[in-house]
C-alpha cells in the first residue's frame, strides 16, 4: 500500500486531514478534526500522541461513544459484513473470521456478558494476536472494575489506531535496531559471533533479512535496521553462539548445550530505538529491551 | 538401532566386551580391555568415566597413539574410503563428505598445518557441528601450546567415545527435562504458561514431543521428558509468553515485545537432569541450564 | 513484644477479637467486627486477608470513610500529638517526626493539594520508607486519576494492617528463606560457597543471622530462615563467590571482578517462601524472588 | 606514593628503566632489560604486556628460575625477613603476617607439598585476597597437571607484576566507569535513580566517592569515574532503587523486596572502561560486566 509522506500529511488542509484520518479512531471523524491543531507532526509516534491526547481530553461520554463506536469482536457485525474495512482486516489477522461454531459461541457469550457489565463492546488490538489470546483477554478483563477497564479499553483503542497511522503513513527515519553481544563467561564483548535477522511474517514465515558479526566491541558496524528498512512485526535475531564458542576455545558439551541462540521480538514503533543484547555464556543467556 | 541394555553390558564376558566396545576408541581396543575391569555399571555415564579414566591414567605414548589411530578430518582417508564406518557417519553428520574442492582446499591445508605443528591428526567431535563450526576450531586450537592442545584432543576423544556408547547402549532411566517459569515483573511463578517441546533433527526440522502449561509453582507437574524418553540431541522450548501476558493483565506493546519465546538446547547426556527454566518479564528473558 | 499465637486469636470471643484487632485499621473497628466471622485463621496471611477482603466488599461510602480516619501524614494532628499510638510509632521510623521547617512546609504542601484533590489524605506504608521515598510517592500519587489513586490508597491501608497484624500475632511456621547459586560460567551448581545472612535494622546496622556453605546441588542443606526465625524486615546475604572461584580455578582479574556479593531483600510475609537464588560467573550476576 | 609519569618512564635509558621496573618481576631484572626495547609506553596496560610478552617469549628455564625466585607464601623467608619490600606489603595485605601457628602449619605443609609436586614455590597474587582465600586456592591448584600449573604461575606472576606497575607509575587516563539502569518490567531506561559510589578499602571500609542521578537514558551524564579518579581497587555502587519504584508507581511489597540495590565490583585496570549496569525490576536484578 502506498503510504503518504509526513510532509505530505503535514501539508493537508482540515477536510484534507480528516478524509485521510477520520477512521483512525473506529467511526469517530472528531478525534482526527481536534488533532488536526497539533500540525505540524515530525513523526507517526507524535501523530499517534496528538490523536490519543484528544481523546483523553475527552470527556467521559464521549470516550464511552467511542468505545461503542466499536464492533464486537467476531460478533454480529462481521456476520453481517457490517464492519469498516480496517476492522475486518485486523480480524482477519487474528483469525476471527475462521471460527467454529463452537468457537463463535464461546466468543458471543463472552461478548454478551462483558457488554451487560461494562456497557461497550469488548476492544482489543487482535491483529498480532491469535484467537486463543483473545479468549484469555476476555476472561482476564471481565474481572476488572468499570473505570479500570474502560481505561484497558481506550488504550487497546489507541494501540489499534497507532497500526492504522502506521498502515497510512510512512515513519521518520529516526528508528534503528541494534544488537550488542557480552560473553558473560569472560566478561567481555563477544566479537565475531554470526547472526542473522529474520522477518516473522504472521503465518509464521520467516524471511532473511540481513547478516552480519559482531565487531571487536561485540557490536554490529550499522544498525541492524534503521530508517525506512524500521517495519514494525515480528522479527527473529539468531545468534550462532556455538560458533562464537568453538572460534574463542570456550569448553562445551558435545552436542553444545547452547548453539544457536534464536530471540523472538517485535518491532511495535518503527521510529523507535530497539536495542535488543544478548548476554551468553555457554550455558546461559539474557536478553531485554535496551536502550 | 537396538541397543544393548546395561544388564546386557554387563552380562558380557571380557572378550564379548571387547567385541561391544573395542571401537567406541577409534582403532583403540585396548581401552575397553582396561575398563571391563570396573563393571558392573549402572549407567552410561559411568561406563564412558571408566574409558575416560583408563585414558587419562595411560601414559603419553599410548595416548598419543591413541590420537594418532584418528583419521585426519574430510582428508585423505576419507577420500580412500578408509574410515572406520562410526567416522564416516559423524563426518557425513557435520557435511565433511560434501565439501567443494575449495573447502576441500582449505581443510587440507589446516590439517597438514596441524599435524606438523602437534604430531598428531585434528580430532573433533564434530557430528552436532557444521563445516563452519570445524573450520573456526581449526583456527583457534592451531594456536593452543602443545600440551593443552593434547588435552583438548583427548577431551574430544572422550566426547566422540561417549556420543558412540549412546549408540550401542540404552542409557539408565535417571535423566529428565524440567522446566519453571518465573514471573520477574511480579515476582511469582508464572502459572498457566502454555509450552510445547520439539525435537530438532540434524536437518533443522522439528517434531513435537509435547504440550504442557505451567501449574501454580511455574513447574510442569511431570518432567517434560524422563527416563526412556530422554535422548541426546537439540531441542527446543518454546514459550507461549504472549498469553501469559494477556491472561494476567500484564501490560504490552502492540505488537508485543515477546510473544513466543523459543529456547533452543542440546541434551548431550540424556543420564543428567536437565533443568531449562525462563526468567520472564514483558520486556526480558533469560534461562541457564538450572539444577 | 509479646504477640499472641493464632490458637489464642482463634480462641477469643468477638468482642475480644474486636478489642485486639480494631485499630488494625485506623479508627475503624467495624473491619474487625466483620471479619471475626471468617475464623479459624490458620496463619497472619489469611486473617490479614479476611480483613482486606471485608473494605473490599465495603461501599465506596464506608470506604472512604476509612481513608479520611487516617491522619496526614507528618501532618497537623501529628504535630498536636493526636496520632494513634501505631500511626506515631510508623511515622517515627520513617523519620517524619524529625522533620526539618522547610521539609515540614513541603509535606504541608503536598498534603493539602493531595486532600483538595481527592478528598482524602495520604497515605502509606511509610514503616520501611524514609522521607525522600514519601515524597516522591507524593510526587507520582498527586498525578494520578481519582478511582485509580483510591484503589492505591485502600492497598495502603491493607499493607498497613498487615504491618500492624505482625506486630500483634505470631505468623504461622510455614515461612521459609532458601538460597540456590548457579555456575552460569560452567552450567553446573556452585558448591562449597559459603555465605552468610544478616539482619539490616532500620538504622542500617546488620546482625549475623546464619553462616553456612552451599552443598553438592548448590543449595543449603537446611532453610536459610523457617518458621519462627522468619521474622519481617530487611535482610542481606553476602556470598564468598571470590572463594568460590579460587577454589574451582575459574580464572579472575587481580583483584576480581567479582569476590564477595551482597544480595539486599526484605521479607514481607514471615509465613511465605523466599527463594532467593544466585546465578553466578566471575563476570555477571543475577538474583530474583523465585519460588 | 609519588608515581613516575608514562612521559616520565618513556624517557628513562635503559639503566633507568631497569633501575626503576628491575624488581617488577622478583629478583629478575632481566625482564625490564628486555622490555625496554618495546618503550614508548602509551599505558600501563602496554608497559604491563610488554614485560609479560618477555616472560612469555623466554624459555621454559628461564620462566623456571623466575618462579623460583618468589619466596614461599607465608613461609620460611617471611619469618626469617627475607622478603622484598613489596613482597612484605602484599603479604601482608592478604594478611598472611598474623598467621595463628594452627595456619602456619597448614600453610607450611601446603607450600611443602607443593614445593614437592611442582618444583617451584606457590605464587599467588593475593593482595586482594583474605588467608581463606589463599588456602582454597592452594587446594584446588595441588591437583593440576604441571604443565598447566606452570601456566597458572606465571599468570599469577603476571597479575603480581601489574599491581606493581600500578604502584609505581600513572596509569593513563583512558579508563572511565560507566552504568546503565534498564527497567526490565516496563522495558525501558530507569531514570532519576539515586545511585552513590563507594570506594571499600581493604579493611572493609568505604569512603563515598559520588553521588548522581540517572539522567533519561538510564545512564549518568558524565562516567561516575574518569581519567586520574580511576583507581584500582574495590568499589560498590548503591541503586537507591526502591525510590525509583515509588517515583513511578512500579507495585511493591511493604517492605519492598528490593529497596537499596549494592554491586560490589573491583576495578583492577584503571586504564580499561568498566560498565557496570543493572537490569531492574521489583523482583530481580542482574549486573554484568559489560562494554
Amino acid at each position: 500500500m502506498s503510504r503518504r509522506t509526513l510532509a505530505a500529511v503535514n501539508a493537508l488542509d482540515r477536510s484534507g486531514f480528516v478524509a485521510a484520518f477520520g477512521g483512525v479512531y473506529e467511526h469517530s471523524p472528531w478525534v482526527a478534526e481536534r488533532a488536526f491543531a497539533a500540525r505540524p507532526f515530525v513523526g507517526v509516534t507524535v501523530l499517534a500522541a496528538a490523536m490519543a491526547a484528544t481523546v483523553a481530553a475527552a470527556g467521559e461520554a464521549e470516550q464511552l461513544a467511542l468505545l461503542r463506536a466499536h464492533p464486537d469482536l467476531a460478533g454480529r457485525a462481521a456476520l453481517a459484513g457490517e464492519l469498516t474495512a480496517a476492522s475486518t482486516a485486523e480480524q482477519a489477522r487474528a483469525g476471527l473470521d475462521r471460527l467454529t461454531p463452537a468457537e463463535m459461541e464461546r466468543f458471543r457469550g463472552a461478548n454478551d456478558a462483558y457488554v451487560k457489565r461494562f456497557g461497550f463492546p469488548f476492544i482489543q488490538a487482535v491483529k498480532h494476536w491469535g484467537k486463543a489470546h483473545v479468549l484469555v483477554a476476555f476472561e482476564y478483563r471481565l474481572l476488572n472494575r468499570r473505570e479500570q477497564e474502560m481505561r484497558t479499553a481506550l488504550d487497546e483503542v489507541d494501540k489499534i489506531a497507532f497500526m492504522r497511522l502506521l498502515d497510512l503513513v510512512q515513519p521518520a527515519a529516526t528508528g534503528r535496531l541494534t544488537t550488542h553481544v557480552l560473553d558473560t563467561a569472560r566478561g567481555q564483548p563477544a566479537s565475531g559471533v554470526p547472526l542473522a535477522l529474520y522477518r516473522i511474517d504472521p503465518q509464521g514465515g520467516r524471511t532473511e533479512v540481513k547478516r552480519a558479526r559482531t565487531n571487536g566491541d561485540g557490536r554490529l558496524d550499522a544498525p541492524a535496521l534503521a530508517g525506512a528498512e524500521m517495519e514494525a512485526g515480528r522479527y527473529e535475531l539468531v545468534f550462532e553462539a556455538g560458533e562464537y564458542f568453538l572460534a574463542n576455545g570456550l569448553p562445551t558439551a558435545a552436542p553444545a548445550f547452547l548453539d544457536r541462540v534464536p530471540i523472538q521480538f517485535a518491532i511495535a514503533n518503527p521510529e523507535g530505538h530497539y536495542h535488543v543484547p544478548l548476554l551468553l555464556s555457554p550455558w546461559s543467556f539474557s536478553t531485554y529491551r535496551g536502550s
